[in-house]
């Protein structure tokens, strides 16, 4: 294999486009999800998301980084606003919709995609009808990244709507029959083939 | 599709290894990561990750997230005792001896498993040798999650060690090409097809 080292500032010398694109792939394929939200004055909001983390099951948490909000960024403001957000898995019959949301709108990104709205009585953030896998948060941390301004809003599982048949008998999610798909970086999108599944590991 | 909404009450009824494997898997799929670091004395350890993530690319930044530190984490007392990690992709062919790095040895392992060190010069953090992305990073910023105690380490990247064939025109790396794979959970491995590239999204 032919492989070269690319230095700190080589990577600080490229275009700015192109560092973002390359850096952005780097940590390896992340799940892509639409986040879904309402603002205090009844308005929705969804946007595509690849930072969507766990982060704890005990009690049972998820994060997400935001870039700076020091321009206005709807998904941050109305999680502020009305405490709560969806995440949504996003599948391949939705790729492009779900991308699309990442487009500057100032309508609903669900009237100028096509994605539709669904809402839980548990819950007042909007769902997305067309994911197979959707998870209801309440707002409980934000985290301020020093280094670069970015934000770590963190919520707890309110509830979590999904077939019960795509949950195996280890209790594990199958992403395979979820139809969820991975990012890389900003742009690139990849389906998932099943590998295997290894048991608890001992020495 | 049969739809069930599991709720919070009936989350945290689960059995724990239930509700861990549950909640695990539901963001949807994560990179699969080995993490290189070394003690101040010089031992070597390696340990796989699914909680690598981009923080930003001007600075260069990636993290990750760890569980509390109220045990001994040689990970983290390695990054914190020397300052420098690496980020190595998993691909297929090592999926085995990846996973293996999460049981507890009390020798290095690299030792351990067969994964094999590889040393830069720009670095003092050993790479996994059977991996085809490797990034060496220098510690910046830890966050305490205060909700759960986790910890979130930032390191800010130094040098990238990848075949440039594996990143294409537009400067994006080829997941599918490197072999890299991803995790549902703790557990359960994937392999990536590319299914499109989109470009900038705009109304």
């Amino acid at each position: 294999m032919e492989k070269t080292i690319i230095t700190k500032n080589e990577i600080m010398a490229l275009d700015k486009h192109d560092r973002t694109r390359l850096i952005n792939s780097l940590p390896g394929v992340r799940a892509a999800n639409l986040i879904g939200t309402i603002s205090g004055s009844g308005k929705t909001n969804v946007a595509v998301f690849n930072s969507v983390m766990h982060i704890g099951a005990d009690p049972a948490l998820m994060g997400l980084i935001m870039r700076p909000v020091s321009v206005p960024r709807d998904t941050y403001h109305n999680i502020k606003e009305t405490g709560y957000f969806t995440v949504n898995h996003v599948n391949e019959k939705i790729v492009q919709e779900a991308h699309q949301t990442s487009a500057r709108y100032t309508q609903s990104e669900f009237e100028a995609t096509g994605l539709t709205e669904e809402y839980s009585l548990l819950h007042p953030a909007p769902y997305v009808v067309q994911s197979k896998v959707k998870i209801g948060l309440k707002f409980v941390e934000e985290q301020l990244i020093r280094c670069n301004q970015t934000v770590l809003m963190i919520g707890e599982i309110v509830e979590i709507m999904v077939d019960p048949n795509m949950i195996n008998e280890h209790g594990i999610l199958q992403l395979d029959q979820t139809g969820s798909i991975g990012v890389g970086g900003l742009e690139t999108y990849y389906t998932l083939t099943k590998l295997v599944e290894l048991p608890y590991a001992k020495p």
